[in-house]
């Protein structure tokens, strides 16, 4: 029965195309309060498309951003049996620095056989071969070979706040074999990956605040404390020489390496300065020491500032004792690691220095546990056929250094393990200026997923 | 003859008022090009408002901004004899962050017997307490004193770079027996200070570039330096624990500061408390450690990290690795150091440190040297006459921590000192939001000058 529905995708594509570039002119940035209304039109469009393609869908309202449902009717499904639950998310990031994009971020553009949008690949892309691989199915059979559901969410890119009450709630409707995802990568350009275990996260927005006011640093220079000058001081200190974290009790529950897991991803043939490094125009790894690339991606937890502002930021100058500076600071979580913990020991940290009379304004915006998922499920052996039947390859077991926060929800509320199915590529550009996502990979996920279907 | 001339003043001031307030609505903002239109607009009406008066007024285009001339004619003078010239600034600051004004920076208001505007006091209001005094003897007598010539610059605000070229090229125009300049602060709101010594100032802005795009926190996050953090590093130390500037040679030409200035400076009786920290709402002084507060800002450099920027400055969160980080750096410099010897000293520091395979960018944006002035010149016992008769006391001798940096050009270029004849307060805000002058100090400044002028 796959046969015709392959047959379709490959008819189909160029208006599987022309929808997702629709979706991509939504610029549904949910971080930022001013796009709310974008947001709010991308939550329509996926439920526009759901009903399209025959699922019952609805828009359910959060205390933030709307999550977008579906489920196939018992009337639409060959043989009845545990459901699969699809879940993706169709907000992006920020477009910033829009200036150093090719083409603008939400005018989706083809170029050398790439798709270019914000969200191209991370993640509307990749919720596209699911919608796609359905709407196939459906299409050509009238019917879909196993209960579906879709979960598509509006806030992953800003922490999946409310989704986890969602799914609280719902816990009945939810109920599934497994959530299948796509939002992860390819191993490489002919290699689909299946990502079993994932860093956590942690993020902070962080200010020292001193005088009332920016202040003439003619006048003031020298005689009383400058808070960019402490904050650059106090985060200057996140690493020691071997390039660890510094603060205290940082790596206490980071799980241990195995030799044996150590040389299986040794056996993967990473190429660090091809897949990583290159594309990236950096010259050489950085990384806490005694770990290689990989294992300080996948297995060590990391810190990075990932902004920095505060006093004058224009052109040209401006002398001034800046009256508060401020630093977006984030944390990686490897497996075992507990978020809550880590921020309970970043803020003591913070207040553990002298600032000179400043005054510390932490918040704490989102966080996600660790994962790590077993590899020896029937869904997982049912993915590794479909992937050999499309790509002509095995697909290969790997982790990821990024988070997927909802993951850990689904496991603890819905007891659900997810099936991490990536067709992004290390060069996607994703949270980047020109972000893409491979027409060559948009059809191989459309019909890797239509052949999950059939092998379930 | 001056007592009709301060009639004049007292009975104008409304209209003297109402002409400042038309200046100050002119969002002069020099060191930010797309202001440009409005600083030459404020020079027109610089020109137009020195030829009002009498003045023979033109504008001179410069590779910048425009500078603003005027010269009494010989007829327009009572006695013969060397020339006063006048010099002061008509650009601005940046109004940021424009949110803290209590009104718009550029839609001057009248509050409490002050008025709020950038520029109020940092120097439109200033320049035209000369204006107004210049205004008031040719009105009253129809001829000046003595010779004046008057001088006002449109990048003083972005290091008059424009200004010396100007000056040597004009060097018999602008002749004269010493410069007035009313750019600086009272010591108290009963006493006129007279500035003699002011620190020079160097400014940079430095960028530490690393990948070639912003990357995802997750894939790259502890595999590659982030410039961010690196920038923290390198900057955090600046300063080591006695907060003493760390660059290697920094403090060699600092000049040592006598015990008898020490004692004299003591005798000022200045209130750190009341007189710099409480307005800034700041608690204790902080600085270089065995040297009082006045000392540090009057005879000590200093360092100051003006603002930091890169990577996601936005609302909520953007979990990357920057493809840079930057900081605006400056230093101010203590009588003897030169600015040139500085900046090569910084560059060397910035380049010393191991930044992780980044790439640093540094731009030196403007310098000038410091400078300390002759007290017993004849010009500055008129001032000192001009003081007691318009305020009732004398004017204190002081230095400033600020810079002047066209000073150290009239000195190396005509071999002129120059009286700093100051009406500012220290709660003016200059550089900061809610800039304000107020009004007793435009009257005094208005008056004192016009004194002057009858007893040169």
């Amino acid at each position: 029965m796959l046969e015709p529905v392959l047959k379709f995708l490959d008819d189909d594509a160029s208006n599987a195309l022309e929808r997702l570039q629709t979706l991509l002119r939504i610029p549904s940035v949910s971080t930022d309060p001013q796009y709310g209304d974008q947001v709010a039109e991308a939550a329509g469009w996926v439920a526009d498309a759901m009903a399209s393609i025959g699922l019952d869908a609805r828009i359910e309202q959060t205390d933030g951003h709307p999550i977008v449902l579906g489920h196939a009717r018992p009337d639409d499904v060959m043989a009845d049996g545990p459901r699969v639950l699809y879940y993706g998310h169709y907000d992006v990031q920020p477009p910033d620095p829009i200036d150093a994009w090719t083409s603008p971020p939400f005018e989706p553009q083809v170029r050398d056989g790439a798709l270019y949008a914000r969200g191209a690949s991370d993640d509307k892309g990749q919720v596209c071969t699911i919608l796609e691989a359905l709407r196939a199915w459906r299409q050509v059979h009238g019917k879909w070979p196993v209960p579906v559901s879709v979960i598509i969410e509006g806030e992953e890119e800003c922490g999946s706040v409310n989704l986890p009450k969602f799914v609280a709630a719902h816990r009945d409707e939810l109920n599934a074999q497994f959530v299948a995802i796509s939002d992860t990568g390819m191993w490489d350009r002919q290699t689909v990956a299946i990502t079993y275990g994932l860093r956590g996260v942690q993020f902070f927005n962080v200010e020292l605040h001193g005088p009332n006011r920016d202040l003439h640093s003619g006048v003031y220079g020298g005689a009383v404390a400058n808070p960019a000058v402490v904050l650059c001081r106090v985060l200057g200190g996140l690493f020691d020489e071997h390039r660890r974290v510094t603060i205290p009790q940082f790596y206490d529950d980071v799980a241990t390496l195995t030799e044996a897991q150590r040389e299986a991803w040794r056996g993967l043939g990473f190429d660090e300065h091809r897949q990583l490094l290159g594309p990236a125009g950096v010259d050489r790894p950085i990384g806490e020491a005694g770990f290689s690339t990989l294992e300080r991606r996948w297995a060590r937890p990391s810190c990075d500032i990932n902004g920095l502002y505060g006093g004058y930021m224009g052109a040209g100058t401006k002398t001034i004792v800046p009256s508060f500076a401020g630093a977006k600071v984030s944390f990686r979580l490897a497996p075992n690691q507990r978020s809550e913990h880590i921020g309970r020991q970043f803020h003591a940290w913070l207040e553990s220095h002298d600032v000179e009379g400043c005054r510390w304004k932490i918040e704490q915006l989102g966080s996600a546990d660790p994962i790590i998922m077993p590899t020896d499920a029937p869904y997982m052996a049912a993915a590794q056929r479909a992937v050999e039947r499309t790509s002509g390859r095995s697909a290969v077991l790997i982790r990821e250094g990024a988070t997927l926060p909802i993951l850990t929800d689904f496991k603890s509320i819905l007891g659900l393990d997810c099936l991490l199915l990536g067709f992004g590529l290390a060069d996607d550009r994703i949270h980047a200026p020109d972000e893409k996502f491979d027409l060559a990979c948009f059809a191989l996920g459309c019909r890797t997923h239509a052949a999950l279907l059939a092998e379930l």
